[in-house]
């Protein structure tokens, strides 16, 4: 039997333009691609190529899986939207090895890093990580929620930008309505706030608001929540959407 | 005069692999390739590409050059290493634009994203981004040290993974020490730490250690700092470096 291959790939945001050379060469080498439905459905069928799609939502089973596959001798893809390293599929497929039968420790296994949702919408939004930022996701499926929260204090205790990753699904509509509750009596009404959908996608949708005025309930699967840092601020434009930008420099700074 | 355009484009860290196509459609179709030295050098010159390589530390300065240029009716891409969104130019763009000539504000300027050094580092180590993550420049050019020790403390307040950019230069050879020192005093001394030098190009070293017995020294200009959170550890491979891992799941989760 020959040596498998897992390759864990990030598809990156949606747009063939945003994957990578690495990746698209890896999705046409590979014999087995496994991912949720969505994400199997962005790459081309082709003869030679079994496809595992699944509307599992238990992302260690998917990992379990192309672990299996890959001890069987496989050349196996397994994708995520956006950077596999980042609330996606990296860390479930090491779970999975962690957990799993001492014989899939040597299996050969390579991390393709993508785009990520949150630098496909800074990109359109301008620069709003252009200072410290953190990233948080806000499904409490795996962690509980007082988690979520003490990090929410320590990022406005910091100053950072936030990014918010899964911020609400049909099954957990509430937690962004009490993040931005939160988050009101920590920073600025003013503070800008940006709801970045789908971006690079045919459904994208950009809406620019402040933390005082935003409706938590435009917030859904494929949208990242992006919170400025006090310093974070927006450029008028003649004719376009303006421009936000959290400046390099910080107070005394510059 | 037509109309010119101002691409932000990020280059990735290295590797033409990791080189997006619209970053690459964009490096084809511009008249003026504006950047610093080692990221200019990437690009291969072609006839018609007017190349403004300059060894000037200051990115402002090549901000407004760039935006100059594109009044001029140019096709102006300026360059950073990894995301132009993540401590590189697309600030820098933006902070010109800000304090520049009105008529800047009209102009046709798109940023494009990159995969970033810290995505590039944490695909060749793992997972370590797997749950809630922080990005900090140490850099102190533009923040007094201050803002940097107050986030380093929000950020081991929230528990979060801590990407370090920018942890050294010739010109800042102890923040990085600092840094360590501080953190020595707020995070068990067994957390996993990861030096991530040069990833993806042929001088890449990845150097796995703790908190305690890592040297701060080892960080240069080119070097990614990756310092867990008190959920991060380290899988033991056959054969292989072993991986590391910040699971998605957090105490009661899961």
């Amino acid at each position: 039997m020959s040596a498998g291959k897992l390759y864990v790939i990030g598809l990156g945001p949606g747009p063939a333009a945003w994957l990578t050379p690495e990746a698209s060469a890896a999705l046409a080498a590979i014999t087995d691609l496994v991912g949720y439905f969505s994400y199997v459905e962005r790459v081309a069928p082709r003869q030679g190529l079994t496809i595992h799609a699944s509307d599992n939502r238990v992302e260690i089973d998917r990992a379990r899986h192309a672990l299996d596959l890959t001890a069987g001798g496989r050349i196996v893809g397994v994708v995520s939207g956006g950077d596999p390293g980042v609330f996606a599929m990296a860390a479930a497929v090491l779970e999975a090895l962690e957990n799993g039968p001492e014989a899939w420790r040597s299996l050969d296994i390579e991390i393709l890093p993508g785009v990520s949702a949150m630098q496909a919408a800074a990109a359109r939004l301008g620069a709003p990580l252009g200072g410290d930022f953190c990233a948080i996701s806000l499904s409490d499926n795996l962690k509980p929620w007082s988690i979520v929260t003490r990090r929410l204090e320590a990022a406005c205790a910091g100053d950072f930008v936030i990014a918010l990753y899964n911020p609400a699904s049909r099954a957990r509509p509430t937690q962004i309505h009490d993040a931005f509750a939160l988050l009101r009596k920590l920073r600025p009404l003013a503070t800008p706030v940006a709801f970045a959908r789908a971006v690079g996608r045919p459904d994208e949708r950009i809406v620019l608001t402040t933390l005082g005025e935003a409706d938590p309930g435009l917030a859904d699967m494929s949208t990242l929540v992006i919170i400025g840092a006090t310093t974070t601020h927006s450029i008028a434009r003649a004719g376009q959407r303006p421009f936000l930008l959290t400046p390099r420099f910080y107070g005394a700074g510059r």
